[in-house]
């Protein structure tokens, strides 16, 4: 963009059409709320309305939004209306869509200190915040040997604790010689799904995981993980790493961390920490008991996207020895050595993740932190997982509902006491109406229904409002069971 | 955000803060030629002006754009002045931006086709009119057995290229119980480093890899290549993967891919053509000629976040088998379950990458060739590669300096035909003087300067003046040596 005539978009224009889509995102908040949660379009049929071939001269930018209007929104499932308790949360807020903006219109990128240092420095910087707004271990600050660094998902953060993990326990071998076929990784039957595909990205063998058994509540047994490892030591397996989780995704089950967390440390095996959801609610001091036993952890992550306020994607990635993460990572070609860099006196993220490049996400999660204050995060935390417990008690009244698990924070699990099927049919009801958006699971075999709150915008009456519209679709569905 | 009295900022407040955000940026690149090209900062210094503690209470939106300015403007090393020369461009233009914005404010997660079809049939939809843009085999269309799909980066897209090849390979046997150590992968010396990065990931090992002999020109020897896998298949070992480069790094040279594919025909190894940087050159007839062979590439990728005017990040993965890349990510957990999933009418995009979650990249792409339309973008990457040739003649001219390689595209690579030391010397001081930002890399065991032409603004001008400045600073050296 600049002055001059030139085929680029000019400063005027910019500002023109930048003020046109600042008011169509408002314009979109305002009417949030009139859209079917769940887009109802059909396979294809975006692709249908749009051009076959490329435009062969340009056109102008109103033509954009028009078509988002027109084309782009009735294919789009509402991840902010308040009405939306599918999945987890992807809560965006003006905060940080406005801090995205900046990153986007600096075109900076980090993946060296020199680089651009102000992307390294405010990312660390952030990062250490978090570590005491959460109350995580002072390892994991960058002035100690540990840090912290921003990833896409928890999925990549995974994969890079499990690499690290995996040659920690190699001395290097496994980056330089690749596999010998030992390796063993140890999670829970209720971890998330990202675990096993980051086994399998690793060349691990999905064979090679342990599923281990929950307890009640879907917590990992502490007692099966023991006998599980004894079993592999017995074969001559190498037990390398144990991922944990804190909020599962199918009923926000909590691990045991300090059992977990001292068989770890007797055995050498390296603990990583998933709190991609649930973690953020660390902020408030009388839910810090889901870290109970965190000084085990080697490596933690939790996303600023699911329910700290921050637009996807910003996920934290925590380890205690970033040496560890940096070698199992790091490649120095020529062309990316820089003198700072080959000092120790800077980190060059490039070497904590997968890819090379990087955008300026610290941008993003700083503009919500310094607007929000943590009194603001806290209250809006408060506020969704009271209305959970609402809901929960609201379903624990009606004797046709049971609640599946423990509402231990902003997730509902329920199903109606009857066949899978009706549950089914009830889902599908909800979500065809598109008055709100609910997604199923399947708890002891049941197909339950997930009611997670975490859009930014949703309050007690959306939920209360919900509520009142499964009632009404369940007795409708209980109408017709009957005839 | 809402209209509703709440922590959050309202309606109102955004559309008031939003217009200063564009505001900003528009200062931004009316200024940006004011300030020094590499940052001037200390390591430390940034965070040295950051409160160490976070704030307990909220804060005015304001005070984010007065830190933007006092505190990281300093710290940025502006890869969108037209005076930025190093590494490759990171090119961000007014469409880009904007669509990005869009994103952002729309909030939406696509991992599935149901969690938001509008971001999976948009992408789908561009990334089949780029294949035509650029020419590509019509294997990678989505309505072929192929398809395309949006990564961050291009080490991304090389991982998910090399897990699918290893699966194909192995018949899905390592994604099951892991590796068993011969599988070998093969690329040139000057290939990216991001290819031994994938490497070790996916646990092949880096002895693993085999960095193939270059000719004259840095471009990979088809000879040394079938050397190096006989000798391999000789010794067991099984050749699964070979990665061509089109536009290398250092030099930008071309691999020649009809003798290189004809080679993985043969001994049936996955070709991955890594065209990052040079692939979007093929828009122009005149340029296709750097894809010849491409029929033979079971994969291929390029970004769009360097050369074709899109912001960071954006990287388009191509594949010719979209059934073994699925199949070697895929996870299929009851949370994630969709009945359209099911039926196979869509694609679901988390099974073609690392990650779970994506936002919307789709629209800043479709934003930008919308804008610009083909002959827009022909017409900037043809003034692009110009001011290269013109640079390129300028300096063969003096004989002073040395033209390192072909100026084929955008790169010109050239050294003061003195020490090493003098080379060095001179970018250091060309660097510190904050007129432009040049980045080094090694040719023929030579310390060379990379002069690297993309980004948005930059113009013939810029380019003269860049080199204008190149030799006052050399003269000046010159005097200094002499002394």
């Amino acid at each position: 963009m600049n002055n001059k005539d030139t085929i680029h978009m000019s400063i005027n224009e910019f500002k023109e059409n930048g003020y046109k889509v600042i008011d169509w995102i408002a314009d979109y908040y305002e009417n949030i709320e009139s859209y079917p949660v769940l887009s109802t379009i059909k396979p294809g049929e975006l692709r249908k309305s749009l051009p076959k071939n490329p435009p062969k001269d340009g056109e102008n930018f109103n033509n954009i939004l028009t078509d988002m209007d027109d084309k782009i929104i009735p294919g789009v499932t509402h991840w902010q209306s308040p009405n939306f308790f599918a999945y987890f949360p992807c809560n965006a807020t003006g905060p940080a869509i406005l801090g995205d903006l900046l990153s986007s219109g600096l075109g900076i990128q980090g993946m060296l200190w020199a680089s651009s240092p102000a992307c390294t420095e405010l990312e660390s910087h952030v990062l250490d915040w978090l570590v005491d707004m959460l109350h995580l271990p002072e390892k994991f600050k960058s002035d100690s040997f540990g840090g912290g660094v921003i990833q896409d998902t928890a999925s990549s953060a995974t994969l890079c604790a499990l690499i690290a993990a995996r040659e920690k326990i190699s001395n290097g071998k496994i980056n330089e010689s690749g596999f010998d076929n030992s390796i063993r990784v140890y999670t829970s039957m209720e971890a998330h799904s990202s675990i096993e595909k980051a086994v399998k990205i690793a060349g691990i063998g999905s064979k090679n995981i342990r599923l281990i058994e929950v307890d009640q509540d879907f917590a990992m047994n502490p007692i099966k993980l023991r006998e599980a490892i004894n079993k592999d030591i017995k074969n001559r397996k190498i037990p390398a790493f144990v991922c944990a989780t804190i909020g599962t995704t199918s009923s926000s089950a909590i691990d045991p961390l300090n059992e977990i967390g001292e068989i770890c440390n007797e055995f050498g095996i390296w603990l990583h920490v998933d709190a991609a959801m649930a973690g953020s609610a660390s902020i408030c001091p009388e839910y810090r008991f889901i870290h109970d036993g965190i000084d085990y952890a080697d490596s933690y992550c939790f996303n600023p996207h699911k329910f700290l306020l921050t637009n996807f994607d910003c996920s934290c990635l925590y380890v205690s020895d970033r040496e560890a993460l940096i070698k199992s990572l790091t490649i120095n070609p020529e062309y990316l050595k820089t003198e700072v860099s080959q000092s120790d006196a800077v980190f060059d993220y490039r070497d904590w993740q997968v890819p090379l490049g990087r955008r300026f996400r610290a941008l993003k999660l700083w503009s919500v932190i310094r607007y929000y204050g943590i009194n603001g995060i806290q209250s809006h935390i408060r506020g969704h997982i009271k209305s959970a417990k609402f809901l929960s008690d609201l379903i624990t009244e009606d004797n046709r509902f049971e609640v599946m698990a423990p509402t231990v924070l902003n997730l509902v699990c329920f199903r109606y006491r009857e066949s899978n099927q009706f549950n089914k049919l009830l889902l599908n009801e909800l979500n065809k109406s598109g008055e709100l958006y609910l997604v199923h699971t399947k708890l002891n075999n049941k197909y339950t229904i997930r009611f997670s709150i975490g859009q930014t915008n949703t309050t007690k009456d959306h939920v209360l409002n919900a509520w009142k519209f499964i009632l009404k679709k369940t007795e409708e569905l209980e109408r017709t069971m009957v005839k």
